[in-house]
């Protein structure tokens, strides 16, 4: 079912109660004749973050900057509105002073949400810990599959780090406790964007101990030829599985996108990253997130309106895919 | 009856889609069982400025900042959120390109907003030339009183000039037209925070020569005493009429609102801005709007909270007197 | 003629009132003795733009940012100041309440402009809608061409739009206009940056329909050697015919440009776009523009001086080609 | 005995390793010829805001600002690195994702520092729960006076709340805290620039209830006389007795302190905040904080330069005591 | 004779070739039927800066701001225009590496501008330092009075310094080489605004010791009947000799002017700021500059607008002078 | 020997007083148990600086940022902190307002630092004219060898003007001075990332005439395999000597280094700089710097940020040659 979008002709882009890309809130979409295809919702929580916090007021920015995404991706002929339903959720309930609280909290909130049956889960940040609620949703909504998921995973840090600061559910940790929930399925978990410099290797020893494949940024700058045919690889060893796309906006190079908390210099232009995102079309998604948003670190809310165009390209995939 | 607030221990003021103040949707309130004291809409048109444009985004800009104005005014001694049922109507229509053609469409916009024998409304800006089209719905809504209502203006100009590049209703002729109008009677007109430099001496010598008083900057600060008589004078002379108030951000010194189109150094402080208008404490109010916010030109969003707050006390003005 | 330019090493660059380049006057230059082969103006209006207005300030930052921009064009082997006489003509008179009214008096204005045999017109923008009227000066200077002025498109967007918001006359309707007015050939038409997302195909299949050349940012990423070839046909196509060079900064990406109008993330990186420019070598130009810049949304002016930088890469092609 | 600071004259304020006030690092004082008058140390804790997040990074940049802070208070008449020796102790070790934890760690440290029978302990926060810990260290060195220390504090806020989101040890509750502690005296506490928009009276109630003594800022603003009156009669009920002064930097007006967590529009100027504080000299001091400086949130550094200003004239207090 | 300076309404304020206040060239300016009363001028040097380097940008950055300078003075009832010919006289060429050859470049500079016998001059800086090239220039005009000029002098700082880092010729001692010169009669020295915190005491006293009369920042906040009195002995005192404002933009405080050098809190407001240069109307001016503007440090040009203001009112002391 | 870091486990990154990369201090490291490998030291000093001075507060600004810099680095496969033992000896004193002081203050100040015979050092600027001291000392330490050094040259400039406004230290000379002093071999130059536009073609005539190695920007952008060629060739011609590497920040492209005072377009990513940084892996280092990061144009600090990755990745190649 498509969304009812208000035309930018009638209601100009900078009008109105800003919701993610201008859709209908959840709670005004009549599900008995539009049950959504993906419910879009904020986890506004920072309290995981190792660096700058401030990615609490990330999901207010976006959806702020996604009223200037338009619906239709020319570059892979589709009109989202028309392929798929999307709604607005609101935001999680959080436990800011918590990141277990908050990860329950948001895991109950997103349980709700739409017609488990057909209704995947976009989740706006908030630090890189809300992704795990999210992922155990999604690993809900698919049907528990005993290998987990498949996860497709864009980001400069490999957040696979056990404790830090005694808290073990920080923004550094999601796709380890993700892997020991059995909601991820490591050997099918391509992580792209990785670079340094780092604290230690342990978390990419552990990856890859795990059998993540892992492309590092480097890579991509010396050897594009050889990332193409690692995302060849695995596309064919996800078969037709749905997989999780979770990608942090540090990602992107600080060029690109400064408001975050934990920068890294030497990523991805976003031309870069959309051109990527695009090698994985006609993929089926089970839920989705775009993280580590940290507006008072913006200028001229680039960042956020990359993440928003990030999170249109994710579900262009999808749309791209039958929805 | 009261307004239903999420409050922040449950929802902090960092979540959640953001209305004005968090309140419901206008859309979302039933009047049945809650009639809305006031409707808070925004215009985002800035068609009729002559410096800096962007204004068009000021209602969003507000709505944001506005998340931390909480209900409780300490000085008035009330809570805003008990004494009025207020609910966000969300944006009008505007004609980007027209003012004429905004003024129609925002004017059909309010007038069917809420209970019209009850509902007042609180216009966020946008330009100044918005507040005509809130003025004349509130003149209606005022039962379209002959002599028109009397207006507290707060502004660093006075918008008294007849044509600019062939406009009429641009921003520096809203209150000329309200004048000719009928609906704002100029003689119970109290203007404050006037300075210069100035282009001309007439929009001054209209102004006057209508009856306006006028309340430079420089009596403020070199004369306080006459300033205080100067409001007893006019809060005497309106009786008890409801007041149209229309507060231009400019009225506030750039260093406390930068984020404005036309900017005039010399101004007030907040600290003096609050204190001039709880001197109007329990007055009645007919309508309302706060203008002139420009998202581009603020820093840290200083000017959105400020004008978000100046909205707060104006309101709380009217739950003073009863609502 | 040479340009008179002051010598960096006399009058320092952050010295002096700002002209384009630090280029004379043309009211101070004698034409019996050094007739302006470029005259540059600026055009600020902005009264044209559908999301953040304030390109009306993109003038007086260009001409502040190309203080810095030196004459010596050192990849194409030329001095600009030895090639070609460079003058500043001010700003166009303009309406800026008005698309059709700006159009008008910078026809105008455009037309008295130096010699109509020699002088060719570098208008900076002010919003895209601004080319319009540069655009029927240069054809007009050019003979009035049957077929209209071979154009070069650097934009995110087509500007194809019919009508919006009942605006015939706006910055995302340029082109169509131009078409129509037969200023344009749209058979000899390149149009490079373009990508999403879009509100609608219609502005693209209008300009396939019509014969233009669009060369979507995509295909640059994903297949250069197709974007030389498209080149190479197009400039074999023009002949020696002189063009008219349009260049929209937002075909640049925000991280480079974040102070534009409508942002589009994805686009060039400024080394891209001038290696793009210096594909056109030898080209001889009817005239040309820069558009879009709007000072409010810049940070540290990068946007402003990439803009004086694509003025004087665009001038160095004419210089190339014996101005 | 005087601190050895490095004259502007040889060493430029722009240059060196940044301490506070380029005071020497404590570990390179020697206490037998040089027993600190006061150690200066930061606590990078943000963990328990309830807005924006950010302070964590507030110590550094005072440290940063505080390079223009030089030695000698013209208006108390006296240089303060002669009559005082200071030393910048580092940072405290925190538990970043807890507020009870970095309690802990922060009074270890700060115990730890200089000559607990000499050395007075001023912190920089960090929000202002870090306030807490030094407070209690402040107590311990003051003797365990039994009805706890009197307090000066400067806030917007009341920080009496009891648990926000099920947390005991936030920043909105370290004055309550301190109360049940001990350490505080609530009836020889003055809190100066409270101030709206509440969530509720809770915490004023409570403050009342406990006979702390709140001057609001529109007392301030509306009658000055009856402020001087309250602070008189407050310092005759302190006697001679040492006093702790907590400065949250949100008393001053966000014009003046943009960059701060929890903004709150109609403060102070500097120039009123330093007057206030000049009307305790001559008092003794048990311990002192500046807090809630969010750099992220800060423009041009004016923040970060009000907070070194006031550390710079709280030390002044001292310094007139005769150290 | 009046200026001829573009309406607004014809030519909007963002539109034109930025000279100061719109005013002509005066190159362009005939003498023969025009002789300016005032050159404006401006020196673009930050060498002399001992802090925040940068004011070499000031005067463009005051050109742009001084667009939206108006020339009607609403409070002194007197249209700038009219009562006084103003032009713009560029830049004065500086030795950027040297402080002794930018005075000695911008003395040649400003010696052979306009009439000597009529026409005055503005310097817009700058830092504090260019000062004295003017001061001299000044004295020259006015006849090279044996006492030398009364100097009226807005400052945070005294800028009696003698040498730092070896120069004499700083930005921290132009007061004193002024002086020295015979330029500068200490006696008629009325400084306003001084604050602290300072570095040494010296260069108080060695002002006091001069007769200067020294009115710091605290007897504004404490006593401002004492500060009007010391304004009307000092205008006493230099009878109707023509007399020298300097104003260095520090003099305000930080929030309100962020743009400058070496900031200082506890300034004045420009509301405060204006009221007290208001306290000088009627006399005569035998020079004048506004300086320390640093635009890398300014926030949505701000402190550039103070600046220009400052200058509109300065010379709105001359235009009710008789100019 | 390792450095002594302190784990961002333990102290986080965002607390304690920033020294470059949380190294020690050099005063605090006991030479005869661990003598440095290299000693970082700034030289605040941008008297030098042809446009926007400000590179004074580089290096608190590289400083501050470098604490997010984490030893490891993973592509070179070394972890810095046990490879090389590195100290931050503080800032060199500077003459602020003079080349030829400075420039002598700061070799004998870096003279001093650590063992001769092993410490190597890093200089962070201020402008790029401080390079030459600690070339000199480079060189010295070296043995003085009779052809000068090897010099790799990162720079959109080229830094061979003779003298500019007569001054023979300025930035845009150092490397001219070098090549007189004999400290560095022209023969073996590399210059990477040169652009325009150019004053004069002077200074490029100049460089090749001696023999530099010059890649200019639009070789890289056109033809890489070309760069590759140069760089392995260079490699040759340096056989084993140690090289002198000097980075001026501009270099890279103004989006990702806009905080710079001579900011050029079309330059580096930062993802290239890195990759060809790498390319010089195993190469022994003589000395390096990094320079002209101006922190008041920078935003959310990313220039800084890149300045001190690229000190990382010079270190990382000292260290992958064994230290």
């Amino acid at each position: 079912m498509p969304t009812d979008l208000p035309s930018g002709r009638v209601q100009p882009r900078f009008a109105g109660v800003a919701t993610f890309m201008r859709a209908p809130l959840l709670s005004q979409v009549r599900p008995e004749n539009q049950p959504a295809d993906w419910a879009v919702y904020g986890v506004p929580f920072d309290g995981g973050t190792t660096y700058h916090p401030g990615a609490r007021f990330g999901p207010r920015a976006i959806r702020d900057a996604s009223q200037y995404i338009k619906p239709i991706n020319f570059h892979a002929e589709l009109d989202l509105a028309r392929e798929l339903s999307i709604a607005d959720a609101g935001d999680a309930i959080v436990a800011p002073y918590s990141c277990e609280g908050t990860l329950e909290a948001a895991v109950e909130f997103a349980s709700k949400l739409g017609d488990p049956a057909r209704t995947r889960l976009l989740a706006l940040g908030g630090d890189h810990s809300i992704a795990l609620a999210n992922i155990r949703v999604a690993w809900e909504r698919a049907g528990r599959p005993a290998t987990g998921l498949p996860l497709l995973h864009f980001d400069a840090h490999l957040d696979t780090a056990d404790t830090i600061w005694d808290e073990k559910y920080g923004h550094a940790s999601f796709l380890r406790r993700g892997i020991e929930d059995g909601c991820i399925d490591p050997e099918r978990t391509l992580s792209i964007g990785f670079r340094g410099p780092l604290n230690t290797m342990d978390d990419l020893e552990y990856a890859t101990g795990k059998g993540i494949e892992v492309v590092p940024m480097t890579r991509w700058v010396e050897d594009r030829p050889s990332v193409d045919r690692a995302i060849h690889e695995w596309r064919a060893s996800i078969n037709q599985d749905p997989v999780y796309v979770t990608f942090d906006i540090d990602a992107i190079d600080p060029a690109f996108a400064p408001g975050t908390g934990t920068p890294c210099c030497g990523g991805f232009t976003t031309a870069e990253a959309f051109s990527i995102l695009r090698k994985f079309e006609g993929m089926r998604l089970a839920g989705a997130d775009v993280v580590e948003v940290c507006p008072s670190r913006d200028v001229s809310d680039i960042t956020a309106l990359a993440a928003a165009h990030v999170a249109f390209e994710i579900l262009s995939i999808d749309a791209g895919a039958g929805g």
